[in-house]
């Protein structure tokens, strides 16, 4: 067990290595040639402008203004300056809100710590239980946690007041927090301008009608059944296969665009490609004439299939948006029921357009309930069973298992520094592919399960990956042994069994949390604020495609927050702020500074960097809400465990009350606001459509929403839009990549494709140079 | 354990006294005497008459037809004979469907138990286990069950088979009958002629507004939110206390009505009551005259109270009845939110005026969310720990208990046939007393939850019933031990332990569940037919209460389905079906005899008897289905841990498939047919609304629908309904009643009336012999 020296050495370098991190970031940050890599946000907003076309060649790339340096901390209170409204404003409300969990970490637990130190601490050292065993080994960090209170002492007590404390505070600031969350969506909501999906409907399973057209039929419906609100309604073609065609071409456009650059910058060597096996082999023929061939190839194809999704009937997908004259109108239609079948004409808010999942938008019923019990399953699999192929991979990736395979490649295997680095490397690369690639896999998961917008697909696969994070990391790491041995043990086990082994194992693991809590915590934001890979990516396109600007705007990656994969993360430390608060206190410093940390750095960069790929208005807080509830029930029920061992058993009827009484409060909080969260009010409807009658009583509606609601590729060339603005239509351009991007298939795209390109450009390396220095 | 012999045995004993029930039922239902008794339903109709009032004196009470006893079995044809479609007219739909639970369950285990018996007997018959132990004693019914079959041996594959074809075809069955229950309830919806609750719409915690009256209020509010579809609306007042007074004054007026009716008879002694202690003490007074001041007394206190609630703010509870111009309003009213706060102006489908629950619509949203709370501990505790209070009284109700508590009953005691009778008698009373209450205070407990309909309390009580019998009679009857033992043994064993525990125990207790079906079940229906009770009860108000024909009207109680207790009932029986269909199916027979005796059973007493309190179209058939899940999970559970214990261990993957699946199931059903039972189409509300404005287009709605939604005590007297027919109008009239009457203390107070009743009678016996015989 770490000693508090250990601890306090491991907090000093972890310290450092952040404050290593922030320095290269503030450093990197000045400097020009980087700007678009550490403040996009601006330049999609239009008002920053590339430093580059001003002042000298070396000012453009290097900042030599030594003074700047010396205030090398001063993103901090800049990131701090700009206030909650203006933030909404810039950023979206859903920005806003997360920043919000970050300060409600800091609200819940600032206060705790306070009097866990004050009071909790105090009780704890001299409790004297680890001094008079002076033969067990043991820390200080015992000594101030729950270990150092014999057992049956009254002192007890204490903590179980403290787990008191702990909930009803809890209670207090998340309710709170709920209420003024759901008051800021429902304001933001209230102060939005006219927006397409506040008219609009999704309408989904149209059931077939033989004898007429979809579009007929939709009308014909809501004609009927909404005789004084149906406005207009838009089809659904099914464009998955366009879309692709179009994702290619652009892709070896790229390529053509690299290799016409390589060709410009050295006339005399033709750029030469081979053809199969990524390169590797085949004939070697002429790059540009052969990307040129491919992509006329491709272009007559993709126009083929535009063609036939427009004018065939099948690739009409019984789903549609229909939108309504009035807000009120769009409001009844979404939240009632529109025959006596429910499984036809399913009706629901439409997802703003560039929120739109548009692959899902034709499942049929049965398909989804389906692959809903489907994906039930492989995430149960993939939870608990996660490290069985993983295991075998490993055993695959030994120095003989390739050998085994492989037999050719025995001599270069042989080499002894090879070797070592095999050994060393190999056994842990396919755990770390796993967990690199299972937010991928999880989102994959979710998009089978058939929602239909992207703020939903994060939201399922953050419960997704909470899950995990749950039982491989959190009781991953207090009970050794993986997931599929504990639950097999779990199961075998009495249920009041369960909270006793996990309760007395919780004070001993508080310094690995310790040092968790600063090696994934501080160091990983203080990662997240550097931008490595965007900053590799972007300097790699920036040498190799951009020629104009437009280019280099393209080349900007400003990445969004990954609400599916951060969100679950903070929820761990949550948890663990709950569970340690009655039990080793010591901890709860290191987690206010991670949400301290976080918080200054999120918003720096959300402000300066991010660019939200939607705006759902918050509607992630009842998930958010609803696990930390969760955390709170497994501290209660780890605390009562743990007292029962420390023969404080008669305190188990005493803690009982507190998760009945937390479940109560969920349901009551359920109650009270979530449907802020999911119903649009009839009310709050009828007076935003007052107010338009009253301020334009002649806008024209349908025009306005006549092609609001396109799948994104039949709008990147001939069909410009008529009414959106431009803002609109380019958040609509950003559809495709957004929904498409996140598939695993994507990620190992990017990442073979940045590979293939740094491995040509260190090829060319030697012809290369010294065009890119006299660019 | 008993041996085939004893079960024919007990099976002949029941039998016949089933038959006895049956024989003396087809006796005493052809008196003329009888008549309102066995077929009030007919006279509620009006389409039957008194047999008294033509005739001689003696037919008037005697059928001296010969001929007709010797048909005595006749009414089980004529039971049959009626169409559903005329049923469903003739009782209502719930009866209708109520009927198709136990048609159901021959649906589903006929074939079953063919099957078994073809298959799963042979396999267990030739399984030859247990011959080969002689030392133990097994009976012939452990012959036939899988007890027989040997460890390890491979003819579990049949039993594992058996459980997949029980399943499927449960699913199969389950299926269907959803499929067709969902569709009628439909057809009965759409086929329904105009009634109130189709425009209207409760709304619930309209918000205090200083300035304005509620009437006002509300009125504002949905024409601004619904100015297209607002009609008008009704005000609810807090009649609670006048509905009590109202009660009081009926029940003294009764007693005067009895005391009258005694002095007639007898005008030589006046009947003299004492006016403490339940007349036991006090000085004796003049009954007559006693009871008409009394009446006068509370008449003007009722007066008052009247006049109060008309008059007062106060009164005026927030919560209104809001009506639409069409169907179409209303639908959309109830199904969407109407402000931010999901606390106020909450809407739902109003109840039909029948089914409305008066007391409970006043309760606001944060005294609701506590209630429930505490209901629900209390119910955990009902269930769990009733035997502690009842052991307690069962302690004091003892020799010993009762001379100490009551020294002086001391020489009564010490008679040794009084102490045979208490000891023999009283242990058990408190027990029964518990039971026969036992609905009864779960009917409180649902009340105290704040559901506003008689119908969603009925439900609500069904499954808390449900539970009770679910954890004390079966679980209860396989492991021996209370239930909070029983609760504590779980608690401190492996889930997968459990399943075990009880399965091991399953084939044991076949025999004991075999007597339990006989008694409870073939008896239990049988001596419903009898209604000794009601019988009971009518004649004696029919001696002591009846001077006109209307009092005659009044004195018969058709009662009605019990509901939250029946279908419990019967849903345990699915329970013990499913659970002993692949373990012991001879007791599938049994299971089968009584599903179909009962559907004989209560299709007549639909047919002849029960007035239905209030009709909800069918609206509990979720609660059904899904308890019939429950119960196949269950057996699917047990199978799978007494198979684990007999060696096949393997198997258990196999098995564990089943509840998967199953649940899936349930949740694909629950999303393709709930809603039928929770919403109310659109398209539908247009079809009708389209109908009625071309068949009655000058309909005056508003005045149709102005005082449909009154408290029953605001229409005893003065005011007259303008609208409604004289159907509706007596329908308005029982609600008081049915409202009231399921409490705890009404059900005491109708015994202890009549107890009173009894005695007094039986003091009077002499005096009144000769006169009630030359009535």
């Amino acid at each position: 067990m770490a000693s508090l020296e250990d601890i306090a050495v491991s907090a000093g370098i972890n310290l450092l290595s952040a404050l290593m991190f922030l320095l290269a970031f503030a450093f990197l940050r000045l400097q020009p040639i980087n700007d678009r890599v550490y403040f996009p946000k601006w330049y999609l907003k239009g008002t920053r402008e590339s430093p580059r076309s001003a002042g000298t060649l070396v000012k453009k790339f290097v900042n030599l203004n030594f003074k700047t340096y010396l205030k090398f901390l001063n993103w901090m209170p800049a990131a701090l300056k700009m206030p909650e409204a203006e933030l909404i404003d810039h950023a979206g409300l859903d920005s806003a809100i997360y920043l919000r969990i970050y300060l409600l970490g800091l609200k819940i637990f600032v206060p705790i710590a306070l009097l866990a130190f004050a009071v909790l601490v105090p009780v704890n050292v001299t409790g004297k239980s680890l001094k008079s065993k002076t033969d067990l080994v043991y820390s200080n960090i015992d000594k101030l946690s729950i270990s150092n209170v014999p057992a049956g002492s009254l002192r007890f007590i204490a903590h179980i007041v403290m787990a008191y404390v702990v909930t009803i505070w809890t209670f207090y600031i998340l309710y709170k927090e709920y209420e003024i969350i759901s008051s800021m969506r429902l304001r933001f909501l209230a102060s939005e301008k006219r927006r397409p999906d506040q008219f609009t409907v999704l309408v989904r399973n149209i059931p077939p009608k033989d004898d007429e057209s979809v579009s007929k039929h939709v009308e014909q419906f809501f004609r009927s059944n909404h005789p004084d609100h149906y406005l207009t309604h838009q089809l659904v073609y099914d464009a998955g296969t366009l879309a692709k065609f179009v994702q290619e071409r652009k892709k070896l456009e790229n390529w053509l665009t690299y290799y016409q650059t390589k060709y410009e910058r050295n006339p005399k060597k033709k750029p030469m490609i081979r053809t199969c096996c990524w390169g590797l082999c085949g004939s070697s023929v002429d790059a540009i004439n052969y990307y040129t061939a491919k992509i006329k190839d491709l272009s007559e194809q993709e126009a083929g299939e535009r063609e036939k999704v427009m004018s065939d009937k099948i690739a009409i997908v019984p789903a549609a948006f229909v939108s309504f004259r009035s807000r009120w109108g769009a409001a009844v239609c979404a939240q009632t029921q529109q025959t006596d079948n429910p499984t036809v004409w399913l009706t629901e808010w439409a997802p703003e357009p560039r929120d739109v999942h548009w692959n899902n938008l034709a499942v049929p019923y049965v398909g989804l309930t389906v692959s809903k019990l489907v994906m039930a399953v492989a995430l149960f699999f993939l939870t608990f069973f996660f490290m069985i192929p993983i295991a075998f991979v490993q055993s695959l990736a030994s120095i003989e298992g390739i050998q085994q395979v492989l037999p050719f490649l025995e001599p270069v295997i042989e080499n002894e520094a090879v070797k070592a680095l095999i050994q060393g490397f190999l056994p842990g690369i396919a755990l770390k592919i796993f967990l690199i690639l299972l937010p991928s896999v999880l989102m994959t998961m979710s998009k089978a399960e058939g929602f239909t917008s992207l703020s939903s697909l994060d939201r399922r696969s953050a419960g997704k990956y909470y899950l995990f994070l749950l039982v491989n990391v959190f009781f991953g790491s207090i009970i050794t042994g993986a997931a599929f041995e504990q639950l097999h043990s779990f199961l075998n086990k009495a249920p009041t069994e369960i909270p006793k082994t996990v309760g007395v194992a919780i004070p001993m693991k508080a310094s690995f949390f310790i040092t968790y809590i600063m090696v994934d915590g501080w160091a990983g934001v203080a990662a997240e604020i550097l931008r490595l890979y965007p900053l590799a990516i972007f300097h790699l396109k920036n040498t190799f495609l951009v020629k104009t600007d437009q280019d280099r705007e393209q080349a900007m990656d400003p990445g969004s927050m990954k609400f599916s994969q951060s969100e679950p993360q903070i929820q761990l430390y949550f948890l663990l702020g709950l569970v340690y608060a009655a039990v080793t206190p010591v901890l709860l410093p290191f987690i206010i500074i991670f949400f301290g940390f976080s918080y200054l750095v999120y918003r720096h960069q959300i402000i300066n960097v991010y660019d939200q790929k939607y705006e759902s208005g918050a509607t992630f807080w009842p998930d958010v809400h609803r696990r930390i509830i969760i955390g709170l029930i497994i501290s209660q029920l780890l605390l009562m465990g743990l007292l029962s061992t420390k023969g404080a058993a008669r305190s188990t009827p005493l803690l009982l009350v507190l998760p009945v009484l937390t479940i109560w409060f969920h349901r009551f909080c359920k109650g009270r606001f979530e449907s802020a969260f999911v119903a649009f009010p009839l009310q709050n409807a009828r007076k935003k459509d007052k107010l338009d009658g009253a301020t334009e009583p002649d806008f024209n509606l349908k025009e306005y929403l006549q092609n609001a609601y396109v799948h994104p590729v039949f709008q990147d060339d001939s069909m410009k839009l008529p009414t959106l603005d431009d803002e609109e239509y380019n958040k609509l351009k950003d559809i495709e990549k957004s929904s498409f991007e996140n598939d695993v298939e994507d990620t190992l795209d990017t990442i073979t494709d940045a590979f293939e390109m740094v491995t040509d450009a260190w090829e060319d390396m030697d012809d290369e140079r010294r065009h890119a220095l006299g660019v």
